[in-house]
């Protein structure tokens, strides 16, 4: 008997039928003799029709106030779900975060979980109940209602997981697994058998949507083993899991790309000691974060040029504040570019294996595609290109690194 | 500056632009010098939206999770409201049952308050803060959400004033105040200034729908000062107080009507100790409640003949019921009628006149009205009658007891 939690995405419970169907696949697993703990999403479209409501009344809505608001997603969704089970037999309980204090820090909209109480669902799991609880919400200490980000349900079943100790948690989505890139993209797509924490860290904060950052890393620090699966099919999906030797024979696990970038460029800034700096500081002071820079300085003239990528919801406010400051440095010029792509290789095996780079910007040259940018890490290298060569650049790299091969 | 509770249902807020409205009505009471504590409802037709969302799955939902379900609607109305308010710059703050700790009984659909804590909104109004509350639910014990019935926000907003010790809790509807009768039956219904709790709840208990029952129990109880008035308009409505020496003078405030209730009827049943006893024990034991009683003996025959009003959504288990118990009494048939009113006079002057029984029977009977049954109490006078005659019965009565005047 294993104690296992499901999570279930606003896709898998779009409607009442599909909601038949999860139903259907958690009695499946109680029948194999199995406790189960549900964690469901908001039905697919529901979170944006509440966000849109309270948008017709301002662009800024109250935060406090916006998560009370779309927490009821949730609350409707596990109430559903919990109404379904009990119809065909099965004695379900659904929770809300201040049932059993989900207890997060006070940063509405993007909360992080503290604190999960786990008697109450051990006492219910003991009783034979199948517990279901709302994904994306907490409560702060002052039981104020908090929600966790987009993808926040995915946080929530890893570290009720955590508290329970719970053999595995199993987070069931729209897609089959983690694939080598998008298989949208590209149709020769490989379905990882595993994955490593990190390399899925990696690949989700570089474009991979298959799961939020945060319940990797928190499943990371507890050691919470994740099934990512499909909620439409049988077949076993990707685990993630602690590094083990045979990942590192692996070069490169997969090849992602996100488009959420824009590039901005600074042209003939004076070259003094500690420009860089005040225009960094000046955006960091607004909460913004830069992603890549690169600084070229010219010995003859005096002048350095420096470009830098950040988020495009972030452009307009740092565009702005750019400009603002390089007009008092007595820069010539601010431009940017919206069209760009950043690409990234990942896997562990980078750490022990040499060459990935040149092999990737050679790959990548081979096909006409200029890169504007480079960073790298132990495990990943990211480039940036012309937007336009994305699908390109995805294709032949896959190839190039041959990983439509196990 | 007074601690004003202001309710406002379902219609009020049914939509963005009517939120704005609610909450411009709000923020004139604060400006006016006032605390405000506000109470609202789901928008309209969100509640029957949740439900049909639950009998898709079942015709009979599990009780705790239906108020899982159907509680989520009056915390989009609050939240709704919250952001409304501090858009427009006023600092709001909206509440749920967990929040403020409004506990019930475990009777899910239908709890009863037992207790609030005041001590957070107090805090909050203290800090200048607009509070708002989600109005019909609460939590039991076990904080399992529960929810108080059908038009259960009024005794949330009755029983938030009580905790608060309010001067006065407003319930704002889509009717002017309280009616001497239903205006959409009679143009001539007249609004009443004034009208005492003990007429307030004969009145809702037959038929008036402004206001839930239990709220009216509940102001009675605490002396709660309700105002029933429109959120369409600025005029006065009703105030629901005390009984005032005044108000005996008028010997009747209103004539209301229900067609809610059938009339079973038991015809030639032997007549023996003990066997009215066993039909009403045995609808009671199914918590079926019956209303009127009329049995006529007769001594010749040795036959009694029985009949009984019940609610019209308890007919069919009552009339199963019945027939199987008057078969066992050896009864001749068991009937049933579907098609009666019942026409009620209320006033607490009645406990000081004498006469109005017989001015109503007489009305009723120059029209040409029947009268199948009849109950009365201290301060009110009922009468079944066949439902088709319902309207005239409304207009000749009003007319003989001169209701349209004041």
């Amino acid at each position: 008997m294993a104690l296992i939690v499901q999570k279930y995405g606003g896709t898998s419970v779009a409607n009442i039928e599909r909601v038949r169907n999860v139903a259907a696949r958690i009695i499946k697993t109680k029948n194999e003799g199995n406790k189960v703990v549900v964690v469901v999403s908001a039905m697919a479209g529901e979170t944006d029709r509440l966000i849109s409501l309270a948008k017709e009344i301002t662009d800024k809505p109250n935060e406090r106030e916006l998560d009370m608001l779309i927490s009821t997603g949730e609350q409707v969704s596990v109430a559903l779900l919990a109404i379904m089970l009990n119809s065909m037999g099965y004695p379900a309980l659904s929770y809300v975060a201040h049932q059993i204090k989900i207890i997060t820090d006070d940063k509405f909209g993007r909360a992080r979980i503290r604190e999960i109480e786990s008697e109450r669902i051990l006492e219910e799991l003991d009783k034979d109940k199948i517990v279901i609880v709302a994904g994306f919400q907490g409560i702060d200490s002052q039981n104020n209602i908090t929600t966790l980000g987009r993808g926040g349900s995915d946080t929530s079943a890893v570290a009720i997981a955590a508290a329970l100790k719970a053999d595995i948690c199993e987070i069931y989505t729209d897609v089959e697994g983690v694939f080598t890139t998008d298989p949208n993209i590209y149709s020769k797509a490989r379905k990882l058998d595993k994955i490593s924490y990190e390399e899925m860290l990696e690949m989700a904060s570089l474009g991979a949507k298959v799961l939020q950052i945060r319940s990797v890393e928190f499943a990371k620090k507890y050691g919470v083993l994740i099934h990512v699966r499909s909620s439409f099919s049988d077949k076993p999906g990707t685990i993630v899991c602690e590094e083990e030797i045979s990942m590192e024979k692996v070069v490169v696990s997969g090849v992602t790309y996100t488009k959420n970038d824009a590039r901005i460029a600074i042209n003939k800034l004076p070259d003094k000691p500690g420009v860089a700096a005040k225009i960094f500081d000046a955006i960091a002071k607004k909460g913004i974060i830069v992603d890549m820079i690169i600084q070229t300085s010219s010995m003859d003239t005096g002048y350095a040029n420096l470009a830098f990528t950040v988020s495009k919801a972030d452009l307009n406010k740092t565009l702005e504040l750019t400009k603002q400051v390089a007009k008092k440095l007595g820069a010539k010029e601010v431009t940017y570019d919206e069209n760009i792509a950043k690409i990234s290789m990942v896997g562990v095996g980078m750490r022990s294996h040499s060459g990935v780079a040149s092999k990737m910007f050679s790959t990548l040259a081979k096909e006409g595609i200029n890169i504007q940018m480079i960073s790298t890490s132990e495990i990943k290298i990211s480039c940036i290109i012309d937007a336009k060569y994305t699908e390109l650049a995805i294709r032949s790299l896959h190839d190039a690194f041959e990983l439509e091969k196990g």
